[in-house]
């Protein structure tokens, strides 16, 4: 599981920073988190392959999250993409989209499956056989949901040597692989774990943004391999934080060591911070091991 | 009147072309012409402040032509604009809009005026005491409209030596200018013309995109300084062009020749020309005074 950063300041762009969104890759899927205006350029940039997306997760409707989704899935179209594509977000942004679509004489040639938020409860709203995603609830300005990613283990390949040693015949390799275990012609029992490496771990990505410091969200993030967590201001600006439903660098740090998680991101940068780096320091003063959400670098969970 | 390039590509950013924008500028007004994708991205590259633009003007409602207006207007809110801003746009625009406003819990900080186009004339839609704007109509597949803008000449400046030759009091030089004339101790009439530089003429521009070929518009842009004409496809995509409703470079040079303008700027490329030379020397070949609208350039008009 690989996380790049293609944008990470909030409200507006400024200092050639562009407004929120990520992409989460994998095994060869790619799971785009908030598309802020410019997105599509973004990933052309990062030479992020859009037609790799399968899910788009909309954390909530403040148009630095949002404003570039209908460009990105205008370009998808016009590509002639026709693979289904999954979007995850309040219920009110198929409104929009679907008044875009119709004024624009629109007929996206691909499958747009809504599944809208619910924002009353954190709940499983994805699973496919290598992941599987929760909503929880962010505490903000409007309805706003933040996202955890957990990878599913993945089976350990197969040891060539041990199936040639007990003579597998090579039609049974994927059942043994799945789980089976194998006779030999003298009636002995091998284990299936025998012939197989052992399994990855499942590892975790949680993303929260925007949100007021709030430790509601703990039981959700715990423990997770990488935490975003939005961090706009210092600390010295915390009744601001506070007032605006967002959340300083130290406040962040605070969040990661009480849900213990190994690794922090911190983004969602005010305009008013040209350089990241006391926020980084304010940040690591609590939790060392932490980094800032810098676009164009790839982090890996795990 | 001068004119900024900020974008010029169709439908899709590539190659590091972004969709359409236009600043129009005109004695220390900004007047935004489109405003694709990353328009406000665009705005602070080339240095435009948004804070002097006083009217924006959306051509039509496919993605590439407004899809960067809502993030503008969340910055110049967020920016504490307080200046009033004129919009004008299909009636449906304002949907958008109010839809977009009300799910991120946006009232904007200035009076937005919104004067919808209505799309069945060409029309004056905007006068002030430097500029007359009309809007006049594509034919494209969605309804679209043009805009041409004409400066009003404006008056000359006092020449201060004939001013003291004729010992003028200075409350008078206002009234002088504005067209009295004057009478001297002795009787003597001298028109307000001699004391005057001569007035600079009007000048004009004609926005035109997207729309097939078509000659409905020549009596609108007739003579006009500058004319931006689309010119997506080269001629031998001309099949294409009218099916989509675009226009190909030659198409846009015989417009230039028949409306018999001074000038023409060609853009709205296709995607699929990484180099625009061959179509600038196609319409060059049928209208000698073309250049590329090629973003970052700055264009004197008239």
């Amino acid at each position: 599981m690989e996380l790049t950063i293609l944008g990470s300041n909030s409200a507006t762009p400024i200092f050639n920073r562009h407004p929120t969104a990520q992409v989460l890759s994998l095994h060869n899927n790619l799971y785009l988190i908030d598309c802020g205006e410019a997105t599509q350029m973004q990933l052309m940039r990062y030479k992020v392959k859009m037609s790799r997306i399968s899910c788009i997760f909309i954390s909530h409707l403040h148009g630095d999250h949002y404003l570039g989704l209908t460009g990105l899935l205008f370009t998808m179209h016009l590509n002639g993409r026709t693979q289904e594509l999954h979007l995850f977000a309040q219920q009110e942004l198929m409104d929009i989209l679907e008044l875009q679509f119709r004024l624009s004489a629109t007929v996206l040639r691909f499958n747009l499956i809504f599944h809208p938020l619910r924002h009353y409860s954190s709940q499983i709203i994805f699973e496919d056989q290598s992941v599987k995603v929760k909503s929880i609830i962010m505490n903000h300005r409007i309805p706003c949901a933040g996202f955890v990613f957990t990878s599913k283990p993945v089976k350990g390949n197969l040891i060539i040597e041990k199936l040639r040693k007990y003579n597998v015949p090579v039609e049974l390799y994927n059942r043994i692989k799945e789980g089976d275990d194998f006779v030999t012609e003298t009636g002995e029992l091998i284990p299936s774990s025998e012939f197989c490496l052992p399994p990855s771990d499942a590892v975790s990505y949680a993303f929260c943004s925007d949100t007021r410091y709030s430790e509601s969200i703990l039981p959700d993030i715990s423990r997770v391999d990488l935490l975003y967590h939005e961090a706009t201001f210092l600390h010295d600006m915390a009744e601001r934080a506070e007032a605006t439903f967002h959340t300083t660098a130290r406040q962040a740090a605070q969040i990661a060591v009480k849900a213990s998680v190994k690794k922090l991101l911190i983004g969602h940068f005010s305009a008013r911070y040209r350089d990241l780096e006391p926020l980084l320091k304010e940040a690591r003063s609590v939790f060392s091991n932490t980094e800032l959400a810098i676009e164009g670098l790839t982090f890996k969970v795990g």
